[in-house]
């Protein structure tokens, strides 16, 4: 079975365990989102992509959910030391050598993913790792910070990575922009991917800032829809608020509730056959239904690799039922 | 008083340090190499003027008189785990984040020079370091490395920092070029400096790819020689070999003996006024003088700072001398 999974950063990479585990044998293709990368002292970081590779990889930092394990901050430390920021963002050392892996190879002139291709030979994730795309993508979030005298601030466009973990999404967000997307193109292998799956899933990943960026890469939601296979997401918001993260903030800002069914809704009965609410979310099944949505409440706790397998179970199950 | 100091690394910095003690209300200017400067895993690498500015600002490793104290390797063994090389250059965590400051400022294009300023805006190093040039030169050695079956080789020519750290220079050098330096132009500054001086000092450094490379750059050497004031070095050979380091071996290719009147006679009484040979040495201190050199004969091991003071006073006193 050929599987295309559209994949965030966190909660996309523990879902991708859970479906390693319930379909060990199946043909696994991760369309990454990329709209969170950030040039940092030169470098070019990919939060998204690294999550995935060092969670199937082995290396995360299990507790925090991103980042390499047994990681140490000396480099960060000499940088603030010269002055040189931002400090809101963890950088370790191990992680460091990625980066530097990826950016001598992007300035040798490899693609994206041919660079990510690379570094997945040393960590050997088990599933076909692809970046949405080979162009420059970056979030932006239009907010108004406060002013330092506590009055209205001004109005103005920060990256993603600022919004979420410098401001910790503290502030309104007026839109979200995924800045180049309009003019990118999808990496090579992702359409071909899309075209050759038997399933295309949606992890319970971020549905604006994870998969819409990946949605807005002009040609893979077009691909998805005209794939004639089952596409059945999950739930990122449970009981009307997200499991993990700050999804609400950014649902916010494209004019989205936070509940399950009105996810399922922004994706649309065009794009997705089958959606899975939480069981605590029973309600919202005849809402999904009714707006050409299959839908089934099960519980959608990623918990534990056991718990995610489970999901994934349900997933497959439901794309089984919408294909008879 | 005004002092010019010409600077390759560690013994270049030891001489600096005991400048320092020595003359403390000096001025000092100092002219670094940047000849043995590499470009390692994507960053700009400059040896010299880092152990320079790491010796006299307190962040030396003392044992090796390279790199910085309490180091870890953390990022080059992750990179090592990449298959990323080369592993042969010692590159350490505290060390890296110099390197990304760099990269990142002159990627950002400000001139190394300017770089060099702002990177010793932290650590004080009580001279002013400038960089021979701001114009990229790497000096090259033409080598004949024996072949894997034990028979003679292929001749080539390879970065220094190859020959010197990866081959510690076991194989004989056939020429020493510094390649680019014939288009460069000195650094901002320099040549004011030079102009400006009292004194223009040259310590033990080696004369071919630190010394020599420096006076490689167009215009420098002019300006030293023209510039009407003493100029005064010390030998960095001691009883036929060098003191440290392997110079011995660059003389050989550049056809110098390894004896302090060779190297004296190599640089010539066109641009030097005053020469320091060790005491065990004194037997070349006629046939320098008949060279047209002032020539002493003081001990010359700079086994602590007060030796070294002791040097760097008797080069002073020569040089009074010489104006005399």
């Amino acid at each position: 079975m050929r599987i295309v999974v559209l994949a965030g950063g966190i909660g996309g990479a523990r879902f991708l365990r859970g479906l390693k585990s319930a379909a060990p044998d199946a043909d696994i293709t991760v369309i990454g989102n990329t709209g969170d990368d950030i040039h940092l002292f030169g470098l070019k970081v990919c939060p998204d992509l690294d999550t995935v590779m060092y969670t199937l990889g082995g290396g995360i930092n299990e507790e925090q959910g991103w980042g390499r394990t047994d990681e140490t901050f000396r480099v960060k430390e000499e940088l603030a030391a010269y002055g040189v920021g931002p400090e809101w963002f963890g950088l370790g050392d191990r992680d460091f050598a990625t980066h530097i892996v990826r950016t001598q190879m992007l300035s040798a002139g490899y693609p994206l993913s041919a660079v990510t291709e690379a570094l997945c030979a040393r960590w050997k994730p088990g599933v076909r790792l692809l970046p949405m795309s080979d162009d420059r993508i970056e979030t932006h979030v239009a907010v108004t910070e406060p002013g330092s005298d506590g009055e209205e601030g001004e109005r103005k466009a920060i990256h993603f990575q600022e919004y979420w973990v410098r401001l910790r999404a503290s502030v309104p967000a007026h839109a979200v922009v995924p800045v180049g997307a309009d003019q990118a193109k999808p990496a090579p292998g992702v359409l071909e991917a899309i075209a050759a799956a038997d399933v295309v899933l949606f992890p319970p990943s971020n549905p604006v800032v994870s998969i819409g960026t990946i949605l807005a890469v002009p040609g893979i939601r077009e691909a998805i829809a005209d794939a004639g296979v089952p596409v059945v997401g999950l739930s990122p918001i449970v009981g009307d608020a997200p499991v993990r993260g700050m999804a609400d903030k950014v649902l916010a800002a494209v004019g989205v509730e936070s509940t399950a069914a009105a996810v399922a809704r922004h994706y649309g009965s065009g794009l997705l056959d089958g959606w899975l609410v939480d069981s605590t979310d029973e309600g919202a099944v005849a809402e999904v239904e009714a707006a050409g949505i299959r839908c089934r409440a099960v519980p959608l706790m990623m918990t534990d690799t056991d718990a995610t397998a489970a999901m994934v179970r349900e997933a497959l199950a439901l794309a089984e039922e919408v294909r008879a």
